[in-house]
């Protein structure tokens, strides 16, 4: 039961909902329980964009009817912007409505700020360590008239001395440190240096931990993962939406938004910037006493901390504040980023308006060492941020940190690693060549854009599967162990469908005849799950009952959501095989899956469906956030940005919309399956009625 | 005549004057004219601080008598800081009175915010054109799909091909010029280069000049040499009262002012900033046309023009319009300076406490390159602040710029540089050893703290001779060459006695009897001239009667200004003397003099007064500003920064202080003059009835 002073909220179609206080508005209470709604005004009343629907229904738990009452009192405000029967359907301004009881709050797609976040744990990869920012203890003497040396040169000479480290730059910011530091704890001082080369920070006494923040910033996601350089260990992992997702989903969209909007680059930088230090105050509040602790705990928490396996593993390595001291910003002392080259564009403030347009080139490829306090990244003043290099105009830093941290270089076996963000990124070779290039997937394989798609969370259907006779329905959702027909189907909560879960959903739409091989609802459909729906007049299947779920709607896939698939798994096979093509190459030796994507999806279906060519089940593998581990990597072992600036100039780029059947190629690599080409490691795992089917 | 809508407005004791808008309060009068009044408040008639008292007195020139009525009446707001029997007197705040017709004003010691500028102009000194910075115009292909290079690359690669630069680094803020700036003309492009290892920026096509400014901050003037880095030519020197005078005379109290007041140093910091700006405004605005400036032409600029011949040189070679092209800051692309340790530190904002507390260490010696951004210097934000290294605690980067303009370590004979600023610094040697120190000289001998002291300007007595028998005065001011027993007095509009006068002063006063050898008046004074002052009660001597002015008040020399002026000549003969005894030797082969002081004194009688050891008069030179001309060389060649690192760590400071017979040392070089020691060189020149008087 809900206490007297607070009231469940529940989002649509996120499903997400906590306690929050009554009298905060919805917007506050989206904030609360961590749901993107726009508030382009600042809650200010004047630009309407927040508008949402408060729905009908009940709360499943408490047995409560929501009702429209449960929230404040119409305003005369919103006359102007919810309009024509829309107040009837029960449309509401965020900033104005106030929460009074509990409520089911649905926000409409335009009133998202940005789709769910994907939370990218940390994986466990050997790295040397050899961080770029070291901490050496030096004692030096104190002045005297006959050795009345400067403070900054006594150190530097005990740094050569005993470090052989010789002539030191030093921050300007850092030397003013120096004179109260030397003289606070008898002239005994810690002092970090950045690449052999430069002093940033000066501390009294000896100090043996340090810090720093590695940061891969998705189109989508953006996932910093703070690290301890002393011992390598990964303290904390956050994540966070893309602010930048307002201004549209995909890159090019951003960069239109650019190139339509004079400030326009400013704003998604800035926004992206303050997305970084959200992060850093993030990890920072988190080595201090709980009780300091702002934020509520809510059901996103506890999805986070229920999540994948890694997850599980990176929470155990989680801060114990104990053991670590409480920590300010200025303690992170170095900071690596990688991003796909539009991202590293707009968060630089580089103009991205050229690598959107053929040849695509990018202002810039070699890695930067840039001042975080040129960027407006909280952290130390005198730290440098390094952005590795980028490989070409589609194949940006992430696609370098993939590499570093799977090293396909140094290998003989010849892999494809397949990087599958918003966009998917190829490299296939090994130490004797490599090749890159770029496809177009869109998100659908990560579940975003789909009616009902969600991350992998509990409550998100992961396997299915349909009857080919009777086309009922059997599914299974993350966070139980039976499957819906065992099941008391209410308490699965059903809210939509994951990423992974997704194109096990297609092949079972296929294999039971529900679809046919070019995607197309079959004219032969034999339950009433099939049905055109009244409001867009698209055909749709119903995979879970609204009774069935906990958002209290039917969950469907539409002919939408399908080619929104198909155009992904074609965009990705086409390119794979016109790689494969160029290198004169009809096998591989491995394929490796980074992305959250990789994580969770079957690799035999992935193979029936024809994501990817044809490899050995047991050399498929996924490789977690491998974009992630390169920047860690460089975090931890300067020797890995060497390497990735190596390799940013050694793999070689191609241009896959140039080739001349490139349409012809991604046309028949949409169907499902795609059957022209021969898969031999299916033969003994699959049955040939499926793999062989018509 | 003053034209109805416009006054005459002067300032005493300053005598600065100039016509003003009626109606303008008296603060902004002294903007206009360029009197600094102290205005804490910001002229909101709350601080008091800018007390001047209006005095009786006509206008020589118009013959309009000035009375009070001539500005306008007294406020209420006034009552509060005026008070116990000066409004009879006179006084006004500056920031209330205005100027309602012609007026005098007096403004008193404490309202002052500074001294008298002295003018530094630039020396024609040889330097091999070597900037730090470099121009380089590339013309790259445009980017193919077969070719997809990044913009930055595509530079990088030509500037290799064709000048062999590798590696090179670019600063965030440029490379985001580089997009715009490659395809605005062609793919034709103009790169500068700093020190061979950074782009700091790009412009289209091909651009031939590019600029830089030199500084020599001392710390009562500040000089900027702006400068064609193409060609070398000094385009415009401008100099400023430093700025945070306000603070205090000299470094000491500079020091002490940080200490008392926690924001201090940042505030001194930041007005040295603003100083810094203010010149790079005005060279920049005299780029343009004459119509776009602003500032009304005063006396003080007409004085500026007159100055020395140095100056006059200088200003032949001020900018040509025509030729020139209008500039902003931008194009300022390199930065040098030159301080003394104490304003080295304070500008940096660097603890200064330690470098005035014995054993005196600085902070730092090395230069150091920092973004000018980084510092607020509003220059081209990519570009670079060399400050030049400190030698020691009290001999700072302003003689290191000495050092590399004069290269005394390139020679065999045993030459004395002497630096004469609000401090002396000291550095003896030749190419087998060189020391330095430092003597505490004090302003006294640039003419500043005394009362009628002044630069030298038109209206400055420069020589004068006292008859024996009567004590009468025959003088001689700049502007006229008529001595003034030759003259009609009020002609020569006398106002005071500059730095060069002032030694010329105290011999005559000697030479007649006016003065003993310990600096003391007389008992047998023979003239009216002599008095006790009956409102300080110190004896003074009458250079100029008040109707021979064009102050209208009495130019007189006190007790108090010949003891200033002993003790600086005191401190800086036994500074000398001990350097040469820790040297080991007897005689100097050359004697040069740096500062505003040394181009206008008499060597012989520099030489008789006892104010350095005995030297060939034909070697005594004097070299102008040569820590302003050092900070020159390293902007326009950049192998004299790696010259002057070297000379910092090579020459070596002694603390003469630390002398055990420092102290009868210097009570000895007080007296005038210094007879102890012997004068060969002057045998032949000086009639001995002035060299060996008793």
């Amino acid at each position: 039961m809900a206490k007297d002073d607070t009231a469940m909220v529940i989002f649509q179609p996120s499903a997400r909902r906590g306690m929050v206080k009554k009298g905060l508005t919805l917007i506050e209470a989206s904030r609360e329980i961590g749901v993107d709604i726009e508030a382009l005004c600042g809650e200010k009343k004047v630009c309407g964009k927040c508008k949402v629907r408060i729905e009908e229904g009940y709360f499943e738990k408490f047995n409560i009817e929501s009702k429209r009452s449960h929230v404040s009192e119409w305003q005369e405000e919103e006359d102007k912007f919810i309009k024509g029967g829309e107040k009837e359907q029960g449309y509401r301004l965020g900033c104005v409505a106030k929460v009074l009881d509990d409520v089911l709050v649905f926000v409409p797609e335009e009133s998202r700020a940005g789709k769910q976040v994907v939370s990218k744990a940390a994986r466990d990869i050997p790295i040397q360590h050899n961080p770029a920012v070291k901490a050496y203890c030096v004692e030096v003497v104190p002045p005297t008239f006959e050795e009345p040396r400067g403070d900054f040169e006594r150190i530097q000479d005990e740094l050569t001395r005993e470090y052989g480290l010789k002539d030191l730059r030093v921050d300007i910011f850092c030397l003013r440190e120096i004179p109260t530091a030397l003289r606070e704890q008898d002239w005994k001082v810690t002092v970090f240096v950045w690449m052999d080369r430069e002093v940033i920070r000066v501390l009294p006494g000896k100090v043996e931990r340090y810090y720093g923040l590695a940061v891969d910033v998705g189109t989508t996601t953006v996932a910093g993962y703070f690290c301890d350089l002393s011992t390598m260990q990964v303290l904390n992992t956050r994540s966070l939406m893309n602010p930048q997702c307002k201004y549209g989903e995909d890159v090019m969209a951003r960069i239109t938004y650019h190139m339509m909007n004079e400030d326009g680059l400013e704003k998604m930088s800035n926004d992206i910037i303050e997305g970084l230090n959200t992060i850093i105050d993030d990890v920072i509040a988190g080595t201090h006493p709980p009780k300091k602790r702002k934020k509520k705990k809510t059901e996103e928490d506890e999805d986070l901390d229920a999540l994948s396996e890694e997850a599980r593993e990176g929470a155990a390595e989680e801060e114990d504040p104990a053991k670590y001291p409480c920590l300010s910003r200025e303690d992170i002392v170095d900071f690596t980023i990688v991003f796909n080259t539009a991202m590293h564009h707009i968060l630089l403030k580089l103009n991205p308006e050229f690598v959107g347009l053929a040849p695509f080139p990018p202002v810039v490829h070699k890695s930067l060492d840039i001042k975080a306090r040129d960027l407006g990244i909280q952290i130390n003043r005198s730290a440098y941020i390094h952005v590795l290099p980028n490989e070409a105009g589609f194949v940006g830093a992430d696609n370098v940190g993939v590499l570093i941290a799977e090293e396909p270089y140094k290998k003989d076996e010849i892999a494809l690693l397949i990087d599958i963000g918003t966009n998917g990124e190829l490299v296939l070779g090994n130490r004797h060549k490599m090749i890159s290039s770029s496809c177009a997937t869109g998100p659908a394989l990560e579940g975003a854009q789909l009616s009902y798609g969600m991350r992998a969370a509990p409550g998100a259907v992961e396997r299915i599967e349909i009857d080919p006779e009777t086309h009922e329905v059997n599914y299974k959702v993350i966070g139980h162990e039976a499957w819906s027909k065992y099941a008391e189907k209410k308490k699965l909560k059903t809210k939509g469908i994951c990423g992974s879960g997704i194109l096990d959903v297609l092949a079972e739409l296929y294999r039971s005849g529900v679809i046919d091989k070019a995607g197309r609802f079959s004219k032969n459909q034999k339950s009433n799950r099939y049905r055109v729906n009244p409001e867009n007049k698209q055909p749709e299947f119903v995979i879970a009952w609204a009774d069935e779920t906990s958002i209290n709607r039917d969950v469907v896939i539409t002919q939408k959501d399908i080619r929104q698939i198909q155009l992904a798994k074609g965009a990705l096979y086409s390119g794979c095989k016109l790689m494969m093509r160029r290198m004169g190459i009809d096998n591989l030796d491995a394929i490796k899956i980074a992305g959250a994507f990789g994580t969770h999806v079957d690799r035999t279906k992935a193979l029936v469906m024809g994501l990817f060519p044809d490899c050995e089940i047991e050399k498929i593998h996924s490789v977690g956030n491998a974009a992630g581990d390169g920047a860690r990597c460089a975090l931890l072992n300067r020797e890995k940005r060497v390497e990735a600036n190596w390799v940013s100039r050694n793999v070689e780029y191609v241009e896959l919309t140039v080739e001349k059947d490139f349409q012809q190629q991604f046309m028949e690599a949409m169907q499902i399956p795609h059957m022209k080409d021969s898969f031999p490691h299916l033969e003994n795992i699959v049955a040939p009625e499926i793999l062989h089917q018509k």
